[in-house]
C-alpha cells in the first residue's frame, strides 16, 4: 500500500496518525509537493479525480481517498486498537462525533487558512478573506462547545481514545501553527490541556 | 424512536430516504420550523448542541445527531437492504463516494445557497455572496465530473444503490429547487437521467 500525502497538511495528517495508533508499518509513504500542484496532474488526477491528499493506494491497483474512508479500510486491516467503535451503534456515535470535530472544528480552521493566508492562494481561488475570518470565529465558537465536553469527559467521543480526538487534534495543530490560535490563552483550559495530552502520543509526531 | 426534521431541508431529507429504503416504520417524525428558529432554543440545543437538524432521539433518551452517524445507527437497526457495505472495504468505498457527494456536491449547494438566498439570511450570518456564488460555480465541476462517472456506471458508488445516490440525489434536488440547477439543461445528460431514475423511487418522495 502507498499513501500519497503531505507534510503539515491536515487531513492527511489524520491518517498518519490513525496508522501509527494502529501500529500499520506497511504503508509506503509518497509525499507531494502541494505548492509545486503536483497533486493537480493528470498522473495523480488518475488516482484522485478530486486532486486532493491523502489517497491510499492498494496492492490491487484501486485507490481509496477521503480520510475518513482510509480511517475505515484500515480499521478493517487492524481492528485494534478499535479506533471507530465497536459494533453500528457504538460505530454511530463515534461518527457524530468525529463529523462534529470534522464541520465545525477542521472547516472552520481550514476555511479561514485558505482563505485568509497568502501562501494557500495558489490553492484556494478566489479566496473571500472576509469569510475566511467569519469562518475563524466559528471554529472559537466550536472549540468553546468542545472546552466544556471535555470539563466532563477525556475524549471527544466520551470515554475512550477514539478517531475523533485524532480530527480534533490535526484541526488544533493546524490552528495552532497557521491562526496561532492558543486554546489555553483564550481561556480554554481543558482543551488545551486535551491537546497537550494528545501531543504525548507517538502517533502525534507522524 | 423520534427524528427531528425539517420539511425539504437536504440533510434531513438524506436520513428520511434512507429510512423509507430500508422499511423502517417504527420512526415518528417531529417537524421543526427552521424560520422560526424553535431549533436554536435551548430546548432542542439540550438534544443536538450543534442546534442543527436532523437528530434522531432513541428510546433510552440519547440523541445522535450528524445524518450519516444516524444512517449508520439505522444500518444497524435494519441491515437489509445493505446500503452502507457488507465489510470494512466494501464500507470504506461507499464512505468514499457518499463523502465525495457530501463536501463536492452537497456542500457547493448548501453554501452557494446559504450565502445568496435573502431567505437563508435567519439562518447563515453574515451570508457572502461572492463565495456562495463561487461555490455553486465549484458544485457544477463536481456535477461535470460526477455526470462522466455516470455515463460508465450506474450508481455513484459503482453497480448498486447505495447511501451515496441518496446524497447525490439530495443535493440535486435541493439544487433544482433552490438554484434552478438542471443537469440534463447544462450539458450533462447522464446525471440528469440519474435523476430522474431517482426520482421514481418511492422513497424519494419521503
Ligand atoms: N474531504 C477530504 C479533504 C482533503 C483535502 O482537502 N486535502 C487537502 C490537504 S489537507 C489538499 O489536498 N489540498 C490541496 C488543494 O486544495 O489543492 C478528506 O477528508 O480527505
Ligand atoms: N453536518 C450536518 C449538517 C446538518 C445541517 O446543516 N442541517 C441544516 C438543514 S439541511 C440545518 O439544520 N440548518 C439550520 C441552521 O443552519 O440553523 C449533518 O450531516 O447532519
Amino acid at each position: 500500500m502507498k499513501l500519497y500525502a503531505t507534510p503539515r497538511a491536515p487531513n492527511p495528517r489524520r491518517v498518519l496518525m490513525f496508522a501509527a495508533e494502529k501500529g500499520l508499518r506497511n504503508i509506503e509513504l509518497v509525499n507531494m509537493e502541494l505548492n509545486s500542484l503536483q497533486h493537480k496532474q493528470e498522473a495523480f488526477r488518475a488516482k484522485n479525480p478530486m486532486a486532493l491528499l491523502p489517497a491510499l493506494e492498494l496492492d490491487d491497483g484501486r485507490v481509496l481517498s477521503e480520510s475518513r474512508a482510509i480511517c475505515t479500510y484500515l480499521e478493517g486491516l487492524a481492528p485494534e486498537p478499535n479506533l471507530m467503535g465497536r459494533d453500528a451503534e457504538e460505530r454511530a456515535f463515534i461518527e457524530m462525533a468525529d463529523r462534529r470535530m470534522e464541520w465545525h472544528l477542521m472547516g472552520g480552521v481550514i476555511n479561514c487558512v485558505r482563505h485568509t493566508h497568502p501562501g494557500l492562494a495558489p490553492l484556494e481561488q478566489p479566496q473571500f478573506p472576509d469569510f475566511g475570518r467569519s469562518q475563524g470565529e466559528k471554529m472559537r465558537e466550536a472549540a468553546r462547545w468542545l472546552d466544556g465536553e471535555l470539563a466532563r469527559q477525556p475524549y471527544v467521543a466520551g470515554d475512550r481514545f477514539t478517531i475523533a480526538d485524532i480530527t480534533a487534534f490535526c484541526a488544533l495543530e493546524f490552528a495552532r501553527g497557521l491562526l496561532k490560535f492558543q486554546p489555553g490563552a483564550e481561556g480554554m483550559p481543558h482543551l488545551q490541556a486535551f491537546r497537550d495530552r494528545m501531543a504525548e502520543r507517538p502517533s502525534s509526531r507522524m
